[in-house]
């Protein structure tokens, strides 16, 4: 793989992104977040996406721009955000970097390479600056969970982490919402992600199991200590439930040492991209399309001062996604807000 | 409050039994549960609820029965199964006791109280007889953990308990599934039990928070240590999903030694009540109905030989109630299968 320069930047006006994956879920999340931060810029956006895409349209400010098929070439850009699948990043991401396209891919091709940055912009936005033409973008339970996690581990040091997740269809893509949808009206969808029914059932298996863990809770395990670049112990149970967007996860970190509650209220209220309420709770629901991370029910545990745990929720599709992407390429241009 | 001797066990025949919320979502589970495992002693029902069922019928062994309002009366019976709230219990189970009767309460009134055991009859049966006319059935998402834990907890010890749940909508009662069903074809329910939407959403919150904790992870909190009779650490969170009927937990243990995952499974595959699963793992449609405690995705962590996870899931209302209050009753006539 030919990669470029480390932290070379693009100054070129207007930015040209090109969107690849651009008629997905998250694609389409995408553009959004990006209509919403840099319209300003005005950027040229090129949509990308496989052949069976071809005809169809997206729109950006307001105008209608035709989706290529990817296979028909690499256009010039001076980013290229990737969330099309691991393979579709293997095959193409490359070729951008060749070009001299900065990649920021959402897949997890790249992710535990020790070439290629893994940055969430409010917990590690350094390591943005060191890549070789690839950002890998964490997965989306990762994301949330490490900036509820950095403050933690910097002011008071994480030995363990216990978390459980409840994660939305939306995660598999809009396969996994027409499942649900196509279930709950009593029918079989045949294109169903999942492995079983998840219409008011819940699923404690996301993607495929090896020595006993699926590779959302090893990606949990590994890109977590990359992120926090700690070799804090991670546990995890990844679980899918009926819910349509945003991913909880109920966390119980052990930490090295014991502050009090007012302490840790503090720490946590100045992480960037972190709302912390001291009373009440979040849901998936009160935190569609938001793009902060939500942390609630904080407490110590009544049977260990150095145990603490919370219930952190965020939008899958938006932080757990598209608009960490889109802060990257922010960052990148010095326009993180 | 006037309590008989102890282990005092009734022998007349036909037996009566007294079902004290008997339409209710788990009274007629009881009565259920009854039908199948007590057909043989063809016992003699009293189905009793407050006055607002008055008139209603409940059906046992195909007679119908008419229900009587508590306020009426205590009648004369061997046992009376309770499911009617904690005030309903502390008001009337002392006076069914009076009467000789032996009070077996769903609610969590005499959980704790020392007086009372609290019994699962896989894990604790010795406890049962030692009754002064009240056993407890404990909580619902408590009964299928000690089934996983005890035999870990003899045979490797026990330090911490790490767990997650995912409860249904039935834990809240008949309320619990209009709500979901209302909310699901667009409405809302007025009498909804839940603090907020559960349709493709969850809860973090089941019964009220005190010291950071709701009601029900205090209840997992000290009652898996009464009915383990061990001062393990139990790290709670629950939570309510958009399920109709099963819990299902993740649960991390911490033991006291390391043995092998082979160790583990021969050591869980002779706790009675207990299913394990080596391969897969069981969702909460998969065990409606039944009456046994599924553990399946067993598997110790990468990065610590001595913590041991696994998804515990149960019918909430057979194991996790119904099921459990009427083995109690046959393990006091020895009838226990």
């Amino acid at each position: 793989m030919a990669l470029g320069v480390a932290g070379s930047n693009p100054v070129r006006r207007p930015l040209k992104i090109a969107i690849v994956g651009a008629t997905g879920l998250v694609g389409r999340k995408i553009l959004e977040v990006l209509e919403e931060r840099l319209w300003k810029e005005n950027p040229e956006i090129i949509p990308l996406a496989s052949k069976r895409s071809e005809g169809k349209f997206v729109e950006f400010l307001g105008k209608k721009i035709e989706v290529i098929p990817i296979e028909y070439g690499i256009p010039n850009v001076d980013f290229a955000i990737f969330s099309a699948g691991s393979d579709v990043a293997r095959t193409y991401a490359p070729l951008f970097v060749e070009k001299g396209a900065v990649v920021i891919d959402n897949s997890s091709a790249f992710r535990l390479d020790p070439n290629v940055p893994l940055v969430v912009p409010e917990v590690n936005p350094e390591e943005a600056f060191k890549h070789r033409g690839i950002i890998s973008n964490p997965n989306c339970s990762t994301i949330q969970m490490v900036v509820f996690l950095k403050p933690l581990l910097s002011a008071f040091g994480i030995e363990e982490v216990f978390v459980a997740t409840y994660q939305a269809v939306s995660g598999a893509g809009m396969r996994g919402i027409i499942a649900l949808n196509e279930e709950e009206k009593g029918g079989i969808f045949d294109e169903t992600p999942f492995p079983t029914r998840i219409y008011r059932n819940v699923i404690p298996q996301i993607g495929e199991f090896s020595e006993g863990y699926s590779t959302e809770e090893w990606k949990m395990i590994r890109e977590t200590k990359k992120i926090l670049k700690s070799d804090v112990k991670v546990y995890p149970t990844t679980v899918r439930v009926p819910v349509e967007i945003g991913h909880s996860e109920a966390i119980t970190v052990i930490l090295r040492s014991s502050p009090s509650l007012s302490d840790v209220y503090d720490v946590l209220e100045k992480q960037e991209g972190l709302k912390v309420l001291r009373d009440g709770f979040a849901t998936p629901v009160d935190v569609e399309d938001k793009d902060f991370v939500v942390a609630s029910r904080i407490r110590f545990s009544p049977e260990n001062p150095r145990a603490l745990s919370a219930w952190v929720v965020a939008d899958n599709l938006r932080k757990g996604a598209a608009t960490n992407a889109v802060q990257i390429l922010q960052l990148l241009i010095g326009g993180l807000g």
